[in-house]
């Protein structure tokens, strides 16, 4: 099966907001072993948007569109839609309804303006939203299927993966492009592309590498049924993870953060953080994963040196003599938060995100990272480029995979 | 002037690369008052390329084509620009022994494949790279200006910067479109566009809303010399800035925590941060501005109970009487955090972020935010939506707006 994407938006071509969800649908599809012929991005505009929608119709069986969903005047993609296929908009008075209720229960009146939310077409499959007022669609019209999506990243993702996805992966009789990501952490790109090739390439089926921050995600490729590659992805897999032993910390959707809450949960252990130029970030990672609160004690972030000594029982000779950025004061830091909370882990971060330097002058990017454990109290010293958000974000990421190294220790 | 945007790439179909090259180019270009029409993805494939140059050229003045300029057998674009324009490819002695240089430099013969980079389109302005072998071109041709990048994002960026800007500038005659955005907050999008609408819109430059989160930016378009509004934007922003007050917390790159940060320097005021639902993200986002360790003490996320008794001194009678999420609770979280880290400011804030509710069963979205200042404790009650992420993002951006107006009270 073949689709073409159109997001609709003004905000997207003056740059104003980042186009997520060409790149999120683009990879749902092709995991679904749907490929996407063409994406474009089109203004609020009947004319653009109509323009696109007969190109798209013409040429792919699947067009997914995007935006243009809301309440104001200016979102057009329904009935856009509604008149190239030549179908009436109808009221859903069960949309209404919801509706309703999600502004009575924010305590105000529903605004006339999103009374055309309500207005679906005919024929078409309702998508519920959990997140927002914009229903979406998927309507079937001379062989050709069309879906219709809000803009809004995260009410978008959770209606792809929930209502999307099951009903393509039901039409798609083309079979299923296998493709399995495996997230390495610890070795760089070209490292990791220099091992890799010392395997003997022609063993591999095709191989991509995405970088993101401290990890990479290598993407095996199959082609399903019709497989060119000497030895199945499986295959691949064993010999890949074989090769790459813990660098390799999950396949596909996992994210560290998640393996770590589950590495303590299984083992019924509990953390702190008292992070210093991470500023919160790990903490905020830690807290977006559900259940946190099972195994997440809190944390600590102390900006100044005052709240070490006084929270933290940092001794003010330890912060004179080695500074507040120095492995002795990550370790104290770990050691410190462990006591005051009472965990069984805790990981301490002290280091200078910059753009400027502290007075001691030492280099921007220099970061400690400690851990605190049962029996052990570990760290690391790193040099972070990239800038202040870049050194935050691999700060969290290092401290995240030694404390997975030192849990995977622990049996559960 | 208008422009059409087309990047090539397989990689992007897939989603393998993220696109930011479309983000980036229409940023630049609205800056220097060129609208962009439609931006596409088109593979590495003759026709899918020349179709959409084909397009492009028939509705813009300006096309810009990325990607597809490499050494490799399926990089097309300067075949398939040339074939459309008519004009043939010549080689470029100049080019080729830059990068028969480059390939020396490094030790290493230039491979074959690398020739094809020096073939240019006859007539061509070549643009330099000094990030990679793939040569940028402008061509003007029939009217029409034809730019032609390299697809990796930090070759395009600094190509089109020093070499594409400074040349589109110089033949955009239409004149600089005037554009404003105005940052409003606590105000919903639809409850937004009835107001103004009510303001009579004849009276308006065309306007766009773009929400997120709990705020929503309201872009105010002019078009330079040509001016279809029968209004200036500065006097659009007047009417909107009087109508809507203290909606409105900045204009253009401003951001809310940004301002809270100049508003506490300005009045060499400190805060430290409490955050028990939003579990670190509003420090994640104080921290990130340079500088603010001027202001931030720090902060605490009391992810239990037992630590909001013991840190921040809150009663165990109330947390019984009251639960851990409510009004008194976020009150005493502020004063606690004040006191402790001995703050001029403090934010408390407590609440359930869900996707469940904790043993109280109070609903998923209930969110108390209170602020402590030099002479007040002061809360809200909110009910948030969008799932666990959003409920803590919207309750970051509430309490920022909450400090904000307490700060606006004190004379700097």
């Amino acid at each position: 099966m073949q689709a073409d994407l159109i997001c609709v938006g003004n905000e997207l071509l003056t740059g104003l907001i980042e186009n997520s969800n060409t790149g999120f649908l683009a990879r749902r599809l092709w995991s679904t072993g749907i490929s996407v012929r063409e994406a474009c991005v089109v203004a609020d505009d009947e004319s653009a948007i109509g323009e696109a929608l007969d190109r798209a119709k013409r040429e792919s069986d699947l067009v997914i569109i995007t935006g243009g969903l809301g309440p104001t005047e200016d979102d057009r993609t329904r009935e856009v839609v509604a008149e190239v296929l030549g179908l009436p908009l109808v009221l859903n008075q069960e949309w209404l309804e919801k509706m309703d209720q999600f502004f009575r229960n924010r305590g105000v009146k529903m605004p006339v303006n999103n009374l055309k939310q309500a207005l679906v077409i005919k024929g078409s499959l309702l998508l519920d939203n959990h997140r927002g007022t914009a229903p979406g669609a998927i309507v079937e019209s001379a062989g050709k299927i069309f879906v219709l999506l809000p803009g809004p990243p995260h009410e978008l993702k959770e209606m792809f993966d929930d209502q999307v996805q099951p009903y393509l992966v039901g039409k798609n009789k083309t079979g299923r492009t296998a493709v399995k990501t495996l997230k390495c952490i610890g070795i760089g790109e070209s490292r990791l592309e220099e091992k890799i090739k010392a395997l003997g390439e022609w063993e591999l089926p095709p191989i991509s590498y995405v970088a993101r921050g401290y990890e990479v995600d290598l993407q095996i490729k199959g082609s399903g049924e019709n497989e060119e590659a000497s030895i199945s992805i499986d295959e691949a897999e064993r010999r890949l993870r074989s090769l790459l032993g813990d660098h390799v910390y999950g396949s596909n959707d996992d994210t560290l953060a998640g393996l770590v809450a589950e590495l303590l949960a299984a083992r019924r252990m509990t953390l702190s953080l008292a992070e210093s130029c991470s500023g919160g970030l790990l903490s905020d990672i830690i807290t977006d994963i559900p259940g946190s609160s099972k195994f997440y004690r809190g944390g600590l972030v102390p900006y100044n040196a005052e709240l070490k000594i006084k929270l933290l029982g940092i001794g003010s000779e330890l912060l004179e003599k080695e500074g507040e950025v120095s492995d002795l004061t990550a370790r104290a830091m770990a050691a410190g938060i462990k006591e005051l909370f009472g965990t069984d882990f805790a990981i301490g971060i002290t280091g200078i995100a910059g753009p400027e330097s502290d007075p001691s002058g030492k280099p921007v990017g220099l970061v400690y990272i400690a851990i605190a454990g049962p029996d052990i109290l570990k760290s690391r010293e790193l040099y972070l480029g990239g800038g202040r958000r870049a050194v935050k974000e691999r700060a969290a990421q290092i401290a995240l995979d030694m404390l997975r190294k030192e849990l995977m220790k622990i049996k559960s």
